[in-house]
């Protein structure tokens, strides 16, 4: 068969390693699609031509991205500009040039995915986004494909690297959130600009996109809570450590009888787990199947050759199905599109986790009995509790507790009550804990 | 549109959950396939009704297989008896018919696989196994679809859970071969004779297949170099720990200038490695791919549900691709058939790896000289050397020396040597040793 053809838009980071891996493995790539896959047209304002392999090979470079878009030679176009403008438009003008599309673009698919697949099934074509989450993994084709046999009970995932990493070295290394973050700046793991990592943006965008797939609700990213880590502080990196646990920042998505939980946020979870061992810029996702029980999935969730290699495999699907009846394909969101479900994504204080402590307390006899009596009250169960011993000269001490699970309404309301003891400095610090089984 | 058509040879613990999670999650595999899949003709000698759900909806259940593989409503064809006779002829009537095929059958795949996909690749019709290999980890959809942009490097796998048990006990525990593998029994992780697992021959099964997917190779079951782990001793386990290495049953294949690396044997592999950390029954597979880098793959190996997860994600697969070209289908090898490499097999001589060796040496001046020139002169060279104090009133101690990569023929060599010294006691232990880097 003829090779397909492949209009490119973008040849930064990630579209510059797609050019440099299909051009080196053109041959294997062939061998597994049965034909070949070759970008014809490719659009970039700028670009190290020095650091792409193979872009001598593609006929035309332009500045322009609506001349790929609206290339009729072109089957398939690839989005790696990133952003909402103009990707949002370039794709919807793709796909009403009834080309496919594939694309990295997480934060564009978790904000105006319903309406680019709505466009793209009215025309028929495919819009694939194994990139989008969790970089090189292929995460959302074991979700679609790989378990489409079970119900799905509960997702969590380390999706943002840059925020694994500054988590590992606090706790190997005994840094503060604000030293760890200028390590990964260092190393170029973070940007000038942190906030789109640190502040779990990232991570909220890609988890939209795991919510929606799990459990077959449109996407709906207003609705995921968002916590970052920079509050994390390292004496709550050891005294979970001591407990046990580790702290990650987890994406979790969870079906309940009330509706979809979709949050992101610092979560301490058993150490003997295999996920809190995934350490450094690495990413996993962790699957509850009510079949096939937990699975894991882990590797790299970002960089130029591992990103490309999802927005590759992306193409060779989208080649293969190329001929195929619109009605048998892998619908977008995992299930069909007349087929999805209007579970509702629950509030943050609808969620039910359970809780980890620190309480600042005054040294002195009854204010446990406080403390206890006000979770009591809540119907708050005690896991754990530990009591410091103060340091010389001070009259506070850090009390620890781990709750079970509880309604957060709940444990919002017995935090405000805890703060508005006298024998209590400053806010209580609350991390939610997960034990993943 | 219409359900699919399935028949079903077998009711044992896969097929009894195949049956059970396809009742059950019924809806939800219909909203993600498009249609139903409905089991309408079984097959089964004996079977334990009480065990299996929806075994009452399924219309006719008979005693004779052939009945089912003839069934001319019937459009998939389940084979879950397992072995060589009589799923081989089952199959390849099943095939002639014009039947697509679901099997968990490795180690028919294993051994037959290649007559078995020239008969479907003659007939148009799929076989699909992904439930063969590491059970519902969806890893044969991973290799031939997910990581399809890489040049795979090498593929390392804990792929037989009976086994990964039992080390896992011994090193928790401190027992020997034989008490873990009498536990392992007791809790019906293994077999009465549990050769077909301790010996590797399991693994080898599956290995076989992982290389074919990952290299584009015929099956080459003969060629697989099989290893198992009854000779592990509980002070190999706990050198190796001191060393920081855990000793893992692994199944590796690997891609060299000389051909395909394809071995299951006990491996030392450092303890920060995830896989390292899978422990119990669990499987888990590790891939390296030249533009992703490292990705894990981590779930159980096994089980009814497990197992029936990867069965109905192979049915979602090939009713979506029955109207599909059979060009345009994933291969089943992963490569195209006309594009198969005829790489050779390594025999395991021409292997290379790293080693573990344990020596009983008299514990005389001159001992460690003779070892580390006989290592020498084979071209090893050495990591790191342990002399342990021998015991009171014994005069000889252990040596433990991990050795940096090599041929295995000069290994062998070196170790003649070794063995031949007069200050040195009985067999050299050796045990591979891998970094997985």
């Amino acid at each position: 068969m003829k090779p397909v053809k492949v209009g490119l838009l973008g040849l930064g980071t990630v579209g510059g390693g797609t050019v440099t891996v299909l051009h080196r493995n053109a041959a294997e790539i062939a061998r597994r699609a049965g034909r070949g896959i070759v970008i014809t047209h490719a659009a970039a304002k700028a670009y190290n031509a020095a650091a792409i392999t193979g872009l001598d090979r593609i006929p035309k470079i332009t500045e322009d991205a609506y001349a790929v878009v609206d290339d009729p030679e072109v089957e398939i176009i690839v989005e790696l500009i990133g952003g909402y403008d103009p990707a949002l438009e370039l794709i919807l003008r793709a796909i009403d040039n009834d080309k496919h599309v594939v694309t990295a673009n997480k934060a564009l698919i978790a904000k105006h995915g319903n309406e680019i697949f709505k466009a793209a099934q009215d025309k028929g074509v495919m819009v694939a986004f194994e990139a989008a989450v969790a970089g090189g993994i292929p995460i959302i084709k074991a979700l679609r494909e790989g378990l489409a046999a079970n119900e799905i009970e509960w997702v969590a995932g380390i999706i943002n690297g840059t925020g694994n990493y500054i988590l590992t070295e606090m706790r190997d290394q005994g840094r503060g959130f604000n030293d760890a973050l200028a390590q990964a700046q260092a190393l170029g793991y973070a940007e000038a600009d942190p906030t789109f990592d640190v502040e779990g943006i990232d991570a909220a965008h890609k988890l939209t996109i795991l919510g929606s797939i799990a459990f077959g609700i449109p996407l709906q990213l207003d609705r995921t809570y968002t916590e970052g880590i920079s509050r994390i502080e390292p004496q709550d990196v050891a005294y979970a450590d001591a407990l046990g646990y580790r702290i990650k920042h987890l994406g979790i998505t969870r079906k309940t009888q009330q509706g979809i939980e979709q949050r992101v946020h610092p979560t301490l979870i058993p150490k003997r787990r295999l996920i809190a061992n995934v350490d450094g810029v690495m990413n996993a996702v962790l699957v509850m199947g009510d079949a096939v029980g937990a699975t894991l999935y882990y590797g790299a969730g970002a960089g130029s050759k591992p990103t490309a290699s999802a927005v590759i495999a992306d193409l060779v699907d989208v080649t293969r199905a190329l001929t195929t009846d619109p009605e048998n394909r892998v619908p977008h969101l995992a299930f069909q599109h007349h087929a999805l479900s209007n579970a509702r994504v629950l509030a943050i204080d609808e969620v039910v986790t359970a809780y980890y402590l620190r309480i600042q307390a005054v040294d002195q006899p009854g204010v446990l009995a406080d403390i206890t009596r006000i979770l009591g009250d809540s119907h708050i169960s005690i896991e754990a509790i530990i009591q410091k011993e103060p340091m010389e000269g001070v009259h506070h001490v850090p009390v620890i507790i781990l709750t079970q699970r509880i309604r957060e309404q709940n444990m919002n309301e017995a935090i405000n009550k805890i703060e508005g003891l006298d024998s209590v400095y400053g806010a209580v610090t609350r991390i939610r804990l997960e034990q993943l089984d």
